[in-house]
């Protein structure tokens, strides 16, 4: 598919993330406005609420944007999605008739700040990137025993916390937790040393299901995708993490980007999951191409000092698809519902450069990264700035996520005292 | 304290679950009528909503009790709770002026059919009875190694799933799952085998929190409890658990009880955590006596049989109190919202006949346990029905949270057919 064109003519500029072939949900305010949902085209955000006043989006009886969240569109499912996409292409296209009017609803990005694009019902976080698994396991277990026995036939998750899910842009507290080092007796309290960011994408669901589904009804029920920074504890986590799983070292905070990009957005870059050694059993099977073909990357940011580029990878080196894992979590029974979201799990490619965490990139503290600043990294430092960038490339346009950022401010002196 | 005598004299009865001095708070629909909030005195249950739109209860400005959920209550915060609890023993005391007023609000509990009395915002489940943790422990990794060495130190917990908690009297279909038997190369899709139950008491969070709080603050925030059966698949657990916890194998269901039994109800029969041989960290200590004193036990009803008693203990087995946890859960700086569900974690007593789980009470299902009718279980059988109940004698009275139940149903054919 080529390059749709606008009359918003940043949006045909090869380079912008949010051409009309795009089109991405947000949540935004301006100066003076409440929260509302936006659109991205361009440079510019159109203004959904008004536009749905204005009758210019007029697709069903009952209001889709008087909350703050796309969470009334994604529960009216995929054929309003489908009307609404089409609406808005042709509002947007070049050469539209309601040119006129719908230009005075248009917002310039950089007057809007951006809020969470969703209200998250339950956040599942997943562990399925191959190179990361075999990095952390070799790590820990040594290279022979490096993927666990279930690990090639189970995408394998944990449930997450909803209430720590926050937008790009949100500051992020290094956390207190309990740790023990190994030359230590007994655990301590204190502020986190291991502080850590995992690349992934998140799969929001938009049609709630009550039993097992197939990995086809699986992928239908996908409304979008964001990126996705579950930012981790590893001295905390060490530590709590037997027999149960990771718990307060993943419950501080988990930042998403500010636009969900719409699985149709998605369509033509779709790849194949890898090879595998093992066949999935049916209920897993990939059901047509499963991945997407997203370049990814993340900076770091010292306080005060420019970014460096500190890995490259793309959505495509996952050996689970978010659909496979969306079926796997219903296989029990479990209920899903509209607005919850499914971290992919961090995101490494097969090179030394393309890990998607700290732990992997400093190989457990022991290899620092030397930053185009001079300075090094195992882990993160105060101040550091960490931003995931995502883009699919087209023919003459890129579909892009806006940067998932955070910046870490210093643990709190005495975390009781307030 | 004694007996609290009431107008309704059911409630006045030593035996009686509810008396006034109980009071707890459910959501139940009679014939005609929309799900409504209730509270159980003796054999009636008290409409609140109608007591609301009669102005004979009127604490604020809003109305509470419009939805069918105690969340607006809770959102309230502790200072009308107490309020509350104090105008409902007025308006059902013995000798009570607006007695002939509240009389017609009285519905009988024998024509109710109890819902979820709260919307769950979401799900924690601990791992914080030593016995279990003791026995499990013994059972997978012998007895020198049986609780794993953080256990002594923080309250092991994991994040469940909210969706998935229902009311008693929900039937339970056994779910699918993958599975792998130890003679076996691969895993198989098939209906979980070893079907298991746990028997636990669930604190429900009352007051939002958006950083670490201590463990006064934590005790404070927690509305009331409930009884919590965390129905888990054994053999989906064993393959899927390791490395991030357990996931499918908890999220088919998680029953409750129909009725908050409040923290105010409970106050009498407060007692202490165990002596420990590892003191505590300043952040988890105890701030008083923690637990309480309340009678639980376990019965199992096969298909059109008399019910057996299968397990008796109490509560006040708990290593760490739900105060202890909720301290812990926020340590990260995680926040917690209104409507937050933590599981105690299986409580067993330390004698054979005081397991709160199939699995201990079989010991990994070497040992059938016989019942009254003469049959012998190892895990649950299709039309099991079980029961949890639990109860606090106070001098002259009972406080009860009615009985936990569900029925076993077997799993589907094919769970992918509908």
């Amino acid at each position: 598919m080529p390059l749709l064109k606008s009359w918003v003519s940043s949006a045909n500029d090869p380079a912008n993330p949010f051409p009309l072939n795009n089109l991405p949900y947000g949540v935004f305010a301006t100066q003076g406005t409440a929260p509302r949902c936006g659109v991205a085209i361009g440079d510019m955000i159109l203004d959904m609420q008004s536009a749905e006043e204005n009758r210019l989006i007029d697709l069903t009886d009952a209001a889709l944007f008087e909350l703050p969240f796309w969470n009334d569109l994604m529960e009216e499912g995929p054929a309003v999605w489908a009307a609404l996409r089409k609406r808005l292409t042709a509002l947007l296209a070049e050469g539209a008739p309601e040119r006129d009017k719908v230009a005075p609803l248009l917002v310039p990005m950089d007057r809007a700040e951006m809020h969470m694009p969703l209200m998250v019902s339950e956040y599942t976080d997943f562990y399925a990137g191959r190179h990361h698994a075999t990095n952390v396991g070799t790590m820990f277990r040594g290279a022979e025993n490096a993927l666990p026995p279930n690990w090639l036939h189970i995408p394998i998750g944990y449930n997450g916390r909803a209430s720590s899910v926050v937008v790009s842009g949100t500051d992020i507290r290094r956390p207190w937790g309990q740790l023990k080092s190994p030359d230590q007796d007994k655990p301590a309290f204190l502020p986190c040393r291991r502080f850590d960011l995992e690349l992934e994408i998140g799969a929001i669901v938009g049609v709630a299901s009550d039993g097992p589904i197939t990995v086809q009804e699986a992928d239908n029920n996908i409304f979008g995708y964001v990126l996705l920074n579950d930012w981790s504890a590893r001295d905390i986590q060490a530590w709590e993490y037997q027999p149960l799983g990771p718990f307060q070292a993943k419950a501080t905070a988990t930042s998403i980007s500010p636009w969900i990009v719409t699985r149709a957005a998605l369509e033509p870059f779709r790849t194949d999951t890898p090879a595998r050694e093992f066949e999935l059993l049916d209920h897993l099977k990939d059901c047509g191409p499963m991945l997407y073909d997203v370049d990814l990357s993340v900076t770091l940011a010292p306080e005060g000092k420019a970014e460096t580029t500190i890995a490259r990878t793309n959505y495509k080196e996952m050996y689970y698809s978010s659909a496979q894992q969306l079926a796997h979590h219903t296989t029990s029974g479990c209920p899903m519902n509209v607005g919850d979201l499914l971290g992919s799990g961090t995101i490494s490619g097969p090179g030394k450069s393309q890990r998607g965490s700290l732990l992997e990139l400093s190989w457990g503290g022991k290899e620092p990264l030397t930053l185009d600043s001079g300075e090094t990294r195992t882990f993160l430092e105060d101040g550091d700035t960490l931003s995931l960038h995502g883009a699919a490339q087209g023919d003459g346009y890129t579909i892009g996520f806006g940067a998932c950022t955070g910046t870490v401010l210093p643990a709190l002196d005495d975390p009781y005292s307030r």
